[in-house]
């Protein structure tokens, strides 16, 4: 990415801002996510995108009906989701858009809104103690959490700095003792283990805190925000970003988390920014907070994020944290790839890098956002495992395998190390069931986790990777998960894109490693998803490998050796097999092949699959012990083995033909692969591929983290020679 | 709809045909769907309509790429689905788009491509007898039943006529009495079983041999297509839009088979129009053909058909047929509103017509098409009950409800007299599960209708119908089911769109009324559905009302007396309950109210229901017994009285609030109504609702089928008086 545009366009702002100093001579606000300078622009120019000029009518329109109504600021009382909750919610970001609007529109109308608001804050914040619901380990004043509190100052810190300059010394004072210094205090001070914490509701506060020092002009806040309560730098702004992120900018918790985590950080870095531009925040170690924003695009797939971990599935760039983010990295960068990124965006936000972003977009200036292979290192220091993405295109909906081989991720961790997820023709194929919550819906658990999240969705069970023994990895503790992470052994993306991960510490005793590789140009036109996880232990195991498929079950070969059609039972009794009905099984015997084919979107896809021992196929479907209908009906099938001490399963994926239902027509509905072997050696891995056409490719994938090594294995006779990660060769041995 | 404008065309076009008939004077062809006076102005006008040139532009890329290969004109093998089958198919139609290209581009490679397609067939048709696949009572030659070598003619004839006119003496030769007049006399004479049937396969055994007739200019073929074999008239071309088509246009297999039953009547249609002007064949009973074509777009929901009987889910407007069929009908009645219908289809047809209807859009004379209210009456006189359709909106994507009280319709129709649907937002909310079967998926029964589509699809308790005594309607005999039809009672759109069906058919001794209304302004923004379902019968029965809700699970109210978590079975044995696995019941007593809430894309869906007498709701999930993975997942709720003598099913459907999991907000995720009472008296249908806000309000129904009648009821003191079929009252007893 090019940093050197933002430089410049900082120097253009200080030319501007002595040209139009005297329009707030009595304040030197705004100073947020809208500067003095830029008030003049944006009121000249807002018309000029049509786009932005839209927005802010819908916006408009929002806000004048909400202040249709008397304001309505409730003594608080329920809990997330509740009534008293999210009225507090509402009116925070009330503030915050009728403020802007102010400035957006040089409509009055709106400042008064957002004073006459304030102003009932100001009249029951000092009455408040802390909230009546005792759920929280950390909890608020307005809000059950504090962590609400935070969100809540960061709006309407901005929204009161929108009008602060037109408001009367009498105003500003009884707003500032009134509101915003109590809560400052509180939210520092007040609830210094939840500010001095690394970890994302920090951030929210620090940002707040300091955000609020800079639009009252008082450094005590700032210099919390940035040193900590203690004011040593042990907490603050810059340990967050030093500690949270990755040296790729990403963040531990996963990518539905990282949208989350990363809202404060941004909004609050370009506040810095514009108070202080010679803390050159976004340069700090290297531009991290870019590349965090970055991330959370390389993070998606047809505009969703990878759901790992605890996620929310429609949760993507479509967001409000990603709407700040882009467009503030545009405003930084001036990267054209970016502006593709509103395609998958419905709005804009109110600030007056969203405008340009807008203009910029509006005077056709966006270029294809193209995704790669990329590696996402975890741990502050990127030696903590990391996330492979191994793109087949650079297209939105080209194909993607996404393999986890992070650190645990804190709380919102999923016990899934080495686990995969594969998207092709805009959808997700094998997939992840991310969360078990019905966010905000009060009649499931009041919108919080349900009691599934913990006893299915985190389980490894719940996961495309090897479950030992019918136990989740560090026997579902997720402290002693914290202490580890696996190796990222290879990493590639030149020729063939491929990752291998190993890790020793889920199960005791026992050693696993997979490597999954995206395979062009081999047999088919589409690519080839190679899958090789071997497992190995001194002791016998059972060893289960699932694949969590969506779409419509077609057909397997062989066929089901056992059916169950009249009477379904859970597949096990703890750790999520609970969870699971179990539906057909098929005996196979070692090296003998299975294969199973699925229909998804009008789309076929066959994975063909052999273990060098003998074992079964489960089919098994969600919703058993779910007395709540709580789960969505998911579909797996499990490859297991009984009593396994080195285990290697290998499968290869392939998606093929096309079925249209509209136009009634089916093509390539059989796969291309019908036969797949394995071999091995201590150097190598082999998988020989036999087509429909009875043509034969090997695959061949080196085991040493060397990329510069050549490699060198005879397969009864036929040689096969490669230098690197892996290879393709015909049937003749030749490379390809 | 407006029909004067078309008269208005066809002068134009003898005007035209005059100043142009030196262009092609040693042939009259083309004369099918692109006339000889069409070419010039199509040539010469096609660029003009942008949309259409990209159609051009995507269809000469096809083309291109399908003779890149030479021609492969294989010895028929295979049935549906299988490759001889395919690509028979395929060549048909290439034939046609080739032949059709060399019209609208003046290339005269396409119509090389297309003749030397024919030749092949020409020589490879003479040495066919009946198709080695011998699984159809009527059997073809190319293609394993005679139905689709009908569908093949009426292709490539249309190609012929194409290039007809460049052809040599000796080639037309060749190709007249090698191929096609084989052709058509096998498909008259020589399959005359099938050609004289009234049924949708005649009719394009009908349009096949007709438009032979036209394009080689003989007056035999002519007389068959119009006459039958026999040439009494006893068959042929006009009896069947006579008996196949209600006089609101309904086709009584329903919307499905509509669409497939309409393609051989409009190109037919048109393409006598086009020779035969003078037979006025769009006026011909009263313009059914035309109503036919509408009558397939106000079957639909935004942009598919109602999946009744036998239908596959995916089909709806955008399919070849409704583009010839909508293009037809702009051509004929200008109607701009059809112009709408091209947002939801992908593409055009290679006709005169549709040329226009492209440039029409592109000229911007598209207006809205408004979907309102209608009643299908079914059968050829309209006396065989009928479709009824309450729209709540004239928007695509406005609430729809659909009431299937039609004769039974054929070997295609499902057991499911008094079923309902109900469409939201976009979506199929309250659902039919359409037929099982996978198209043309050769793994799935070689693409054929699915064991399941008997055993489960057309039993009565895949639908939303009462089932008496677990058995299903006519005790699952089609032929028995087609000797009855429902009685439509009322049906009105005025105030409160409502209908009201009753049959005394289905099950022996039980009779059966349903009233459905979609009743807007009371007590919510969005309408209301109310349903009220009442049987009786002499003996005790049990009764089974199955709802199939489309979304997830979020709430009952009350909690269910059972869950089954662990050990699941089939609901029943037979006639469809065997696929049912009984997940949860709640017992009710006579009068308790039941609720249930669920989640379909952001909007949340509550039935609050009550019946007269004590009984349960049943939670069932479809897939027992269904060894072979063949069931989609669909779930229920069934309302079941077991010994039931007179039982009245009273549900109130509401939708309300809206989940916003990208946005993070809930609203309104609780109903409005929260208590529903039933009343009645020999005259008249009362629900009494509570809301939230402890607001009541009446709904009133009168039995009667005479509209004119004024009712009056005493409830409890509060006097309702009202004129008509239903009316709204407040609390007080003021109609609202």
């Amino acid at each position: 990415m090019n940093v050197s545009h933002w430089i410049r366009g900082c120097i253009c702002c200080l030319l501007t801002f002595a040209q139009l100093a005297s329009w707030t001579a009595a304040s030197s606000n705004p100073r947020t996510l809208v500067s003095v300078e830029d008030v003049a622009e944006i009121q000249a120019t807002s018309d000029s995108s049509p786009s932005f000029a839209r927005f802010l009518e819908d916006t408009r329109d929002r806000i004048d009906a909400y202040f249709k109504a008397p304001p309505d600021v409730p003594i608080p009382r329920d809990p997330g989701g509740g009534y008293t909750h999210e009225q507090h919610k509402k009116n925070g970001i009330a503030i915050y858009e009728a403020g802007l609007l102010s400035l957006f529109t040089g409509d009055e109308s709106y400042a008064n809104h957002a004073k006459q608001l304030l102003l009932k804050y100001a009249a029951l914040y000092p009455s408040l103690s802390q909230h009546p619901v005792e759920r929280s380990q950390y909890p608020g004043r307005m809000f059950w959490q504090v962590l609400n509190e935070a969100v809540w100052v960061v709006y309407a810190i901005q929204g009161y700095d929108a009008i602060r300059s037109q408001l009367s010394d009498a105003e500003r004072e009884l707003l500032e003792n009134g509101l915003f210094r109590p809560l400052a205090d509180f939210l520092s001070i007040g609830s210094a283990s939840t500010f001095n914490r690394i970890h994302n509701h920090a951030a929210w506060a620090v940002a707040a805190v300091g955000t609020t020092g800079y639009v009252l002009d008082d450094q005590t806040y700032v210099d919390l925000a940035f040193k900590g309560t203690n004011l040593d730098g042990s907490a603050g702004f810059l340990k967050l970003v030093d500690y949270l992120f990755s040296p790729d900018g990403y963040y531990t918790e996963g990518p539905y988390y990282q949208r989350y985590a990363l809202m404060p950080f941004v909004i609050f870095a370009r506040i810095v920014d514009v108070n202080e531009p010679s803390r050159d925040i976004f340069r700090h170690r290297d531009g991290v907070l870019l590349a965090a924003i970055y991330a959370c695009v390389d993070l998606s797939y047809n505009g969703l994020f990878f759901p790992l971990n605890d996620a929310i599935k429609d949760k993507g760039l479509n967001t409000v944290e990603l709407r700040y983010g882009i467009s503030i990295a545009y405003r930084l960068t001036e990267d054209p790839r970016l502006l593709d990124i509103a395609n998958v965006q419905d709005g804009f936000v109110l600030t007056a890098d969203s405008l340009k972003y807008a203009a910029a977009i509006d005077a056709g200036k966006s270029e294809p956002f193209e995704y790669i292979s990329r590696l996402f290192r975890d741990g502050p220091m990127g030696n903590r495992g990391g996330l492979g993405v191994l793109r087949g295109g650079f297209g939105i909906a080209d194909q993607a395998v996404v393999v986890k081989a992070t650190s645990h991720g804190f709380g919102h961790g999923h016990f899934d190390r080495l686990n995969w997820l594969y998207y092709d023709n805009g959808n997700e194929i094998v997939s992840d069931y991310g969360s078990a919550r019905f966010l905000n819906v009060e009649q499931k658990e009041g919108g919080r986790y349900l009691p599934e999240n913990t006893t299915w969705a985190k389980q490894t069970i719940s996961h495309n990777t090897v479950v030992v023994d019918e136990s989740s990895q560090f026997q579902g503790d997720a402290r002693v998960a914290d202490e580890h992470h696996p190796t990222i052994v290879q990493f590639d993306y030149d020729t063939i894109p491929l990752i291998r991960a190993a890790t020793e510490h889920p199960y005791e005793n026992v050693r696993m490693d997979r490597v999954l590789a995206l395979v062009e140009n081999v047999a088919d036109e589409r690519h080839l998803v190679v899958d090789i996880f071997t497992v190995e232990s001194d002791q016998a195991h059972q060893f289960d490998l699932p694949t969590y498929f969506e779409g419509q079950f077609i057909e397997t070969n062989p066929e089901p050796d056992w059916t169950e059609t009249r009477n379904l039972k859970p597949l096990g009794s703890t750790n999520g097999y609970q969870h699971l009905w179990l539906r057909s099984r098929h005996d196979l015997d070692a090296k003998e092949n299975f294969a199973f084919t699925w229909l998804a979107d009008g789309r076929f896809y066959t994975v063909t699959s052999t273990q060098n021992v003998s074992g079964s196929v489960i089919f098994a479907q969600l919703g058993a012990n779910d007395p709540n209908f709580n789960l969505r009906p998911q579909q797996t099938f499990i490859r297991r083995v009984n009593e396994g001490r080195k285990v290697t399963f290998v499968s290869v994926l392939e998606s093929h033909g096309e079925y249209n239902g509209a136009a009634e027509y089916t093509i390539n509905n059989q796969p291309t692969i019908r036969e797949i072997a394995y071999a091995e050696d201590a150097d190598a891995q082999i998988v020989r591929l036999r087509t429909a056409t009875n043509a034969t490719y090997f695959l061949a994938f080196a085991r040493q983290p060397n990329k510069q090594l050549s490699h060198t294995i005879n397969l009864d006779g036929t040689l096969l020679k490669w230098d690197g990660y892996a290879a393709a060769f015909n049937g003749e041995g030749k490379e390809i």
